[in-house]
């Protein structure tokens, strides 16, 4: 897809306005958006237009500059129709857990509602804080045309970008028989507000030839918990785009969370669960860094 | 809520036009409005108004009289954020099974492109196609607005309406471990196009103050396979807006869909798929008759 921008941000401005642009970065050196703060006096091009996957040029970066406030998720939650989501899919890490590699994709749902900004704090509700709030890093992809029934050999070119994502998780209400019955449950304890960060920044697919080079790491309290390269997955990004899109129309805007590697809290001894004021930072190179705190509510 | 409706309908007109209104039905009787064809030659008042749950009177009928050609869903895909689904619900079902009843209600998503009109055919895609299909009648709710840590004594206040939805499964996809690896899948099994047809109408909340009390029945080929009253439900229609509430935002315009008894297709001796022909009624008492055949892609 050929889009009007390479990088994009969602940000407030310094006016207040909330607005998308394409962030003016130094040719010389990569600049991870994630670690970006206000005293960096980042600037952006404004973004006019209302579809940011647009290929017509209704879309397009203007010659408008201005100072970023606060970067914030780069899509909001209307900008989403769902999350579709993949489980165990790390090659290492279901080997680790002496799993046999499941024969077709782990796939499960987040809502909307879940999309959260980049630097905001995930708020667990309630139900979700008594020893079960967990991180997931992982690699998104975001669907920048619909999508159905795409061979293997084609899907790459229904993705837009790529940006990083935490797919925060509640394990008991997942698998505890004493909260989610003798069924595990991926839907409910994945689905709660704020549950999606995204971010910092949506990575045109054009600048990503092979997102089995990218490579991504969990830091939490910085302590790396997770690292690992994308080409340990399981099912690669062509292979996810196509498989969901059987049957099924893959939304515009639609993001695929492509499933973590080894190394989340539940799976360490002894386990260790968000608590208030826990740092995570989702970090895929030429993405940058998704950085999120904890709050209980 | 004091919606401006008391049934509502969404429908293409005898000009071609799609519309929503309010059918016309003789006061003397209780007409199912599932079974109108268009020698019926059945009329409705058109309502004006983009919002259909809007309670300030900017949303009415009007007294545009039309005729009605053929009823489509109560609501097109775009009108709904999200179903909320529910696993294993009915108690009878339940213990029938052999099973314990969970401790908390088993949920589970279904996209919005899973929204199907009444009396268009299910697609089944080739994935879904060997001997696996399946269906499930549900008694559903809308929510007329949003709704967050709701308290089940207050849940119902936000349901704006109900109708009939038929939660079609694709059982090899779902729980076969070939197929689903060793952890049953509820997301992709029943996530396809056309998997969720709604209707034939919403009936508003106001004219059915104890859902309980509905009378639900599925009818495959002229067979009545399922028929159970909602009072039956192990987690009623308050209980299920409270919990989901939990943490999360329900969108004004989700659909929850609230379990299935006994009855379907994989629980008979031998099984019975649906395969192309197969004609699927999911009736419900007050509300009507969905009706919807079944194609294979």
């Amino acid at each position: 897809m050929s889009l009007p921008w390479k990088r994009l941000i969602r940000f407030r401005a310094g006016d207040g306005r909330i607005l998308r642009g394409e962030p003016i970065l130094p040719a010389e050196r990569q600049i991870d958006l994630g670690q970006i703060t206000e005293a960096d006096q980042l600037q952006a091009r404004v973004l006019e237009g209302q579809d940011i996957y647009d290929t017509t040029g209704a879309t397009k970066v203007t010659d408008e500059i201005v100072t970023v406030q606060k970067i914030l998720s780069p899509l909001a939650p209307s900008d989403v129709p769902i999350l579709r989501c993949v489980g165990l899919n790390y090659a290492k890490h279901i080997k680790e857990a002496g799993r046999k590699p499941p024969p077709f994709p782990f796939i499960f749902f987040k809502p909307n509602t879940c999309v959260h900004d980049h630097g905001e704090p995930v708020v667990i509700p309630p139900i979700a804080q008594n020893d079960q709030a967990d991180y997931e890093g992982e690699l998104c992809l975001i669907i920048g045309k619909d999508a159905k029934n795409v061979p293997r050999e084609r899907a790459l070119e229904y993705v837009a970008a790529y940006t990083a994502g935490n797919d925060i998780s509640s394990r008991k209400l997942q698998r505890d028989p004493a909260y989610a019955g003798v069924v595990p449950q991926w839907g409910f304890s994945k689905g709660f507000d704020t549950f999606a960060p995204l971010g910092p920044v949506l990575v045109a697919a054009s600048e990503i030839p092979d997102p089995a080079r990218l490579h991504l790491k969990t830091i939490v309290d910085g302590e790396v918990r997770q690292e690992e390269t994308v080409g340990d997955l399981l099912f690669d990004c062509a292979y996810l785009v196509s498989y969901l899109s059987q049957g099924t129309t893959l939304q515009k805007g639609s993001v695929i969370m492509t499933g973590t590697p080894g190394g989340v809290g539940a799976g360490l001894n002894p386990p260790k669960w968000l608590v208030p004021g826990t740092q995570m930072e989702v970090q895929i190179s030429q993405i940058g860094t998704l950085r999120n705190t904890v709050v209980f509510e």
